[in-house]
């Protein structure tokens, strides 16, 4: 038998998954070990697909993430769309581009890392492909189902809308700031790596504010809010204002501090801009805000500026001031 | 604007896209520019999706292969997982990670050669990922429609039934070959290149064998007979018997023959182990035999062995004497 075979026997192991004759559920007709996919869709549903690349040292770095991190960051963070729809997760597809020498213990951390997430998530590994490549690189295909005329898209933000974030900012770029300096190995700082290496994804909000039509418009953030709220803002036509001092920002422990000197690691520019930390950002007419407090996790919940006319997205500062807010987020294709 | 979402602009203006909307067509809620394509489905259809991966040095050579080749054959090799279940292409979801260099002219002829084959094939681009890495990785997702039940699964062959290709083999293995050799430039073999740089895929025969119910198992040829054929009997849990005589067998002209000297070229052994022909292989059971006669294409059709109980694929020589076939195809984990 060819090694890719034995490959997938151990990909559906780790993973949970719908193989060809066992894994029949609602909704399917065919499961792994074919040509393809087959869906029984239900009328009453709608269906969400979304896509998502992870590759080795532009999303990780596969010599220092621990590789359980990098299973399942990859599956959480492509999952994340969904909940900025309000789907509910159901299957997911898999590329998985390997080198040899990473195909045995590495292999198996990332396939639990993986399974971890899949099993947090509700998702069912339903397909996929795998092949020898110099680096790794993963494609994740992710697919949920929603009622219909529920999902939230990004277009639907109109002026006097209050903006929200659903938690805190700037931790995931904390964490990765603490592995650029090789802080991650001190046992002091475990704790604050954790947002960058095993990301939540919001899925119970993202259902409940689509299940309750509380948001005209919503996106994850994962490249930054500046460059996030600038493409919402861009999809609505519409300008924003934030509230600099309404920003729930990530803090430093005061025995970081010292490391993290500079303009760029301050709280509220890591909050601005910094990525991958996969809140939820959308917008409620004034009229629903009300509605609110039933939301899961609603004491994480800020309010941090107000949709207006026109295209400007400005930050109001602590002191009053107003400046046009530049798109500083991540961006490969800038970045280097 | 970040430099993204230009790129994003320059995908969709190149390939039949579905924005976000412009695009509405019966299926579609939402396209190209939110977090997640959203399907509408009818009831009376299936969904049938598939992953496929498509990697610089691993499957095709960024500075030697065709730009548009690269971009015709990705999209092409991934829907062939859809005919072989018989199913209808509908959308596609590209993640496409590239150097940076790349990003200019060489991009945009990819684009072109996606392009044209998205419109070959009655496929929209709905959504995807894009990144800069260091190598060129693509991932295709492929979504495609089938008549509930109709969908033809690898599983479903039985002793007795014939086995048939659906057209020469080799003949993509055949323009490797040249490529390897330096014979790529050569006017006098660019016709010999093309089922290596822009295979056809057989969208017409998997719908029409699987509409029919003519076939009792299917799959496509993409590592090579020899493994495919070995896949699909152990997802029936038969074994196969061909016959060699019978195996259609890329020719190659006399003036290309002193280059491809060797045991590994002969056309037999091509069209055994040669992988991305993209052909079907699949079984009819001997009373729908006589049906075929109006299948598209079935000039091109060829009987070329029959399914048996038990375990074993074997090769019928022309001389009468039969062996057990191992599958040799293409597998990435044992090449290197």
């Amino acid at each position: 038998m060819p090694d890719e075979d034995n490959l997938i026997t151990r990909i559906t192991r780790s993973v949970p998954s719908l193989t060809g004759t066992k894994g029949k559920r609602v909704g399917v007709e065919l499961g792994i070990g074919d040509d393809a996919l087959v869906l029984r869709p239900g009328s009453e549903k709608r269906w969400v697909v979304t896509t998502d690349a992870f590759i080795e040292d532009v999303h990780f770095w596969a010599h220092r993430h621990p590789a359980d991190s990098v299973g399942y960051k990859g599956l959480a963070r492509a999952t994340s769309d969904l909940a900025a729809m309000g789907a509910t997760p159901q299957f997911f597809l898999l590329t998985l581009a390997l080198p040899k020498a990473r195909t045995g213990l590495w292999l198996d951390k990332l396939l639990a890392g993986m399974g971890r997430a899949a099993r947090e998530l509700g998702l069912k590994l339903s397909g996929g492909d795998t092949t020898q490549a110099a680096a790794v690189s993963m494609s994740f295909t992710v697919i949920g189902e929603i009622a219909p005329g529920k999902a939230v898209a990004r277009s639907g933000a109109r002026p006097g809308d209050i903006l929200y974030v659903s938690g805190a900012l700037g931790r995931a770029q904390l964490g990765l700031e603490l592995m650029r300096r090789g802080l991650d190995k001190d046992r002091r700082f475990r704790r604050l790596l954790r947002a960058h290496l095993y990301p939540k994804v919001q899925i119970k909000l993202g259902a409940w504010l689509a299940g309750q039509g509380v948001a005209s418009a919503m996106m994850d953030l994962s490249d930054g809010l500046s460059s996030d709220l600038g493409r919402l803002c861009a999809a609505s036509q519409v300008g924003a204002r934030l509230w600099a001092a309404q920003i729930p920002c990530a803090r430093h422990p005061e025995k970081v501090s010292p490391q993290l000197r500079g303009k760029s690691t301050q709280p509220l520019m890591m909050a601005l801009h910094g990525g991958d930390d996969y809140e939820l950002l959308f917008t409620v007419p004034r009229r629903m805000v009300g509605k609110l407090n039933a939301a899961p996790g609603f004491s994480d919940l800020h309010a941090i500026g107000q949709i207006q006319r026109g295209k400007t997205v400005s930050l109001v500062g602590k002191d009053g001031t107003e400046h046009a807010l530049p798109a500083l987020g991540w961006d490969s294709f800038r970045e280097k």
